[in-house]
């Protein structure tokens, strides 16, 4: 294919997305199909000869469509948001274009600059502390990551180097094995399951706290497993707190772990994969109090700020502790300035060497939307849910199961964990609309999180009329 | 922006990267500015209000472009190639416009299963053993990573699970701080630093194995070594072999490791990052022979194979090995199908959660090249570097460092490190070409890589005529 094509078929396929999400709203939200369905439908092997894009845009409607979950359609409102947006995508492209890695300064100059000023600009944003951005001079400053769980095991990884270097300077007599079986990194028994996965790829124990019965981690609850582990002469040295939890988007304390944290010399991690991006409205912000006391904080822009996966937003207070723990410098990637000073080399920052130019789809939606476009987003899912709740508060039948602060509503039918259960199947196998469940505590509960960008009033009332229908449906069976 | 915007503005878009293609050549390799040259360029914090589309695309060429190293340039030498073609960036806007998240199959089923179809068909390509490939009942099958660091980590932590728990089994009485203490990884001297990063992450010794004089880990050295450490009372638990070493693309003797590994209850793990898409030319598969005896490989069609970053390839001869040394299931991310056995979650056989719709643009390359324009074009380069060896070596005063087997020449002025490194420096201040060096043994040495899927033999000798006067210049001074 060469330029005169590419031209051609870049704006089909332009105008094949646009037509997709004008047409979204029509489509089935999750497919009919079966495991295996889509091996059948296509060859053995590639071919040897080249074929047309025409045959390949139509085989994207014939095979990969009626598997494709959607989404962004307004009536997914399953697990949390993923952002979609229209400046990402043009950003995107933008980036698979120039096609540059940008592993270190060298690499790709523009790449590595515009990402720490995006991630001061979005620190900005949410009024993180000054020591996380990168400024001029700052110890601190942000990076893109892939996902929420590489920011959770970069971190804990960070704090697993610094913990056992000062273990060591103060006990010359253990050895790094020794340290490594005493470390117990910690988060609550709501945290997301990629914590829990840090700490087995790290190879250190990791605890859970228990919630409170608003499903947060209070300072008590962590004190006295500290105590505890202390005590049985284990070397705590990691906790990773939740703003805005998986089941239920739930808040631990911050203002009380903090502190606790700091003085015990643990690394404090937050993780507001899906919340974050709510800080940007002032009447949010307040969620965020505490994370002065934190080493690293991470949020998830490809979530709910509309730029398209992945951008995981991550900010360090000593940018030091991430390079000590992983630097390594074969001369292939050495380069001239890399000892300057002014100088990020995100290879240091990150498990993967290789990286895309992803800041290009912050800056894009950012100055396309503006903060205050922005807001308005957040504001209008924050509505919306409240709106959901509403609904299934007028509704005797049924119970809300948590506190709901911004996109998702945690509910479920007053009655048994079978109930639920057929109620969630009953839904699912209707395709109108799609959920998925979580267990809080013993409870078999629904989620429903706000996700489309395009979802407004008339979806969420659509989908609430059809799940009471279909809640009538099973309790006259 | 709406979607009748989005169809204007990513059409303009789509001819801005044409007309960056057509003009390229024209575009200087490498950037002048100097770090911290972005900041200044661009306000302190985001827009409140939006700002239009023409007035982010002038600051890409305003701010972006002078800071960019145009890795797609015929002039760019360094690193090894980042694939880029038309057909994965047309892939790539479907992807994105999608925007599905596949971590499980019901996040997305066509995303999972296009993926494992994929990874066979691209097995089949380079003639893989059918116990690596997925079929309709096999016990293995292949994965995308996003980069081969991440290959090499998630293979070396399923590996480190599965010794721990051998051990454990033969040994109760110790504990697995006792087992990790013991554990060895190795690889080449030779190998990218990744592979010891992974041994660092994954909190186990890696030692390594010291290469003969043509820069491969033959089966001797391993045994020496693995005799000394088994009398030492450490478990050897991995070996990670490299076909195609990052500095001058040496491969390590599969024929004569792989039985080791074999009998000594060694993970074998192939890191064949670049050389990997060879593969797929009968006349360079022979370079794979004992592929067989590995437990699993890994090849980046994001170097070689036109697929755009980031796609890294990646099989296991047991996926249960893999999922076994991750798998969490939380509530909300199970689905009824999950147990049936003809499922794939690929979360389980990564380090993040999140995942794109990758396997669309390996679908769409393979389709549109076929596998003869694939193999041309991998031939091409081969012939490049051929091209470009025998250019040096008809000029005395300089020598060949290290066999040329695929698209890499690593050379030098015959004389001190000072004089390569002032060489080297020249080169690339003169900014008409981008090369990086390495270190080969106590030498200093350049390499010459074929990147550049425009590059022909007119850069070549271009190229080569301006190293030439550059090192007459020097040589004179």
């Amino acid at each position: 294919m060469d330029t005169t094509e590419f031209r051609k078929r870049g704006k089909e396929m332009v105008d094949y997305i646009a037509d997709y999400f004008e047409q979204l709203e029509e489509r089935q939200v999750y497919p009919d199909v079966e495991p295996g369905y889509l091996r059948p439908l296509i060859p053995d092997s590639a071919p040897q000869e080249p074929e047309g894009f025409e045959d390949v845009l139509k085989d994207v409607e014939r095979i990969i469509m009626p598997g494709v979950t959607h989404w962004h359609s307004p009536y997914f409102f399953a697990y949390f948001p993923t952002a979609s947006s229209f400046p990402a995508l043009l950003a995107d492209v933008l980036s698979g274009g120039l096609g540059c890695i940008g592993f270190s300064w060298a690499a790709s100059p523009a790449c590595t600059e515009l990402e720490t000023v995006m991630l001061d600009w979005l620190g900005k944003m949410i009024n993180l502390p000054e020591e996380f951005l990168a400024g001029k001079d700052g110890e601190g400053g942000g990076v893109i990551q892939g996902s929420a769980s590489e920011a959770t095991l970069v971190t804990l990884l960070a704090a697993r180097t610094k913990t056992i270097r000062r273990v060591q300077s103060e006990n010359p007599e253990l050895t790094e094995a020794d340290i490594m079986s005493k470390l117990v990194a910690y988060a609550s028994d709501q945290a997301h399951s990629s914590v829990e996965r840090a700490g087995l790829i790290g190879g250190v124990k990791i605890k859970n706290i228990p919630s409170d019965d608003k499903f947060t981690v209070c300072g008590s609850a962590l004190k006295k497993v500290l105590h505890e582990d202390r005590t049985a002469g284990l070397i705590p040295f990691f906790f990773c707190a939740t703003l805005g939890t998986t089941p239920c988007c739930s808040f631990d304390r911050l203002l009380e772990l903090g502190p606790i944290c700091n003085k015990e010399n643990i690394w404090m991690h937050i993780d507001a994969a899906y919340a974050g991006s709510a800080f940007i409205c002032p009447e949010f912000r307040h969620l965020l109090n505490g994370v002065e006391f934190a080493d690293s904080f991470n949020f998830n822009p490809h979530k709910w700020l509309l730029v398209n996966f992945d951008c995981s937003a991550m900010w360090v207070k000593k940018r030091s502790d991430l390079t000590n723990a992983f630097k390594l410098d074969p001369l292939y990637l050495q380069h001239c300035h890399q000892e300057s000073g002014l100088v990020t080399d995100y290879r240091h920052w990150q498990i993967p060497l290789g990286r895309r130019f992803r800041s290009l789809k912050m800056w894009f939606v950012f100055r396309m939307y503006g903060v205050k476009g922005l807001q308005e987003y957040i504001r209008k899912h924050v509505k919306l849910s409240h709106e959901f709740e509403n609904l299934v508060l007028q509704d005797k039948r049924f119970e809300i199961c948590a506190e709901v602060t911004l996109g998702l509503v945690c509910f479920r039918l007053k009655g048994s964990n079978e109930l639920n259960e057929a109620l969630l199947k009953s839904i699912n196998e209707a395709r109108k609309i799609h959920l998925v469940p979580c267990h809080l505590r013993e409870k078999f509960v629904l989620r429903f999180a706000i996700c489309s960008r395009t979802v407004e009033s008339v979806h969420i009332q659509f989908a609430w009329k059809h799940i009471s229908e279909l809640a009538t449906e099973l309790l006259n069976a």
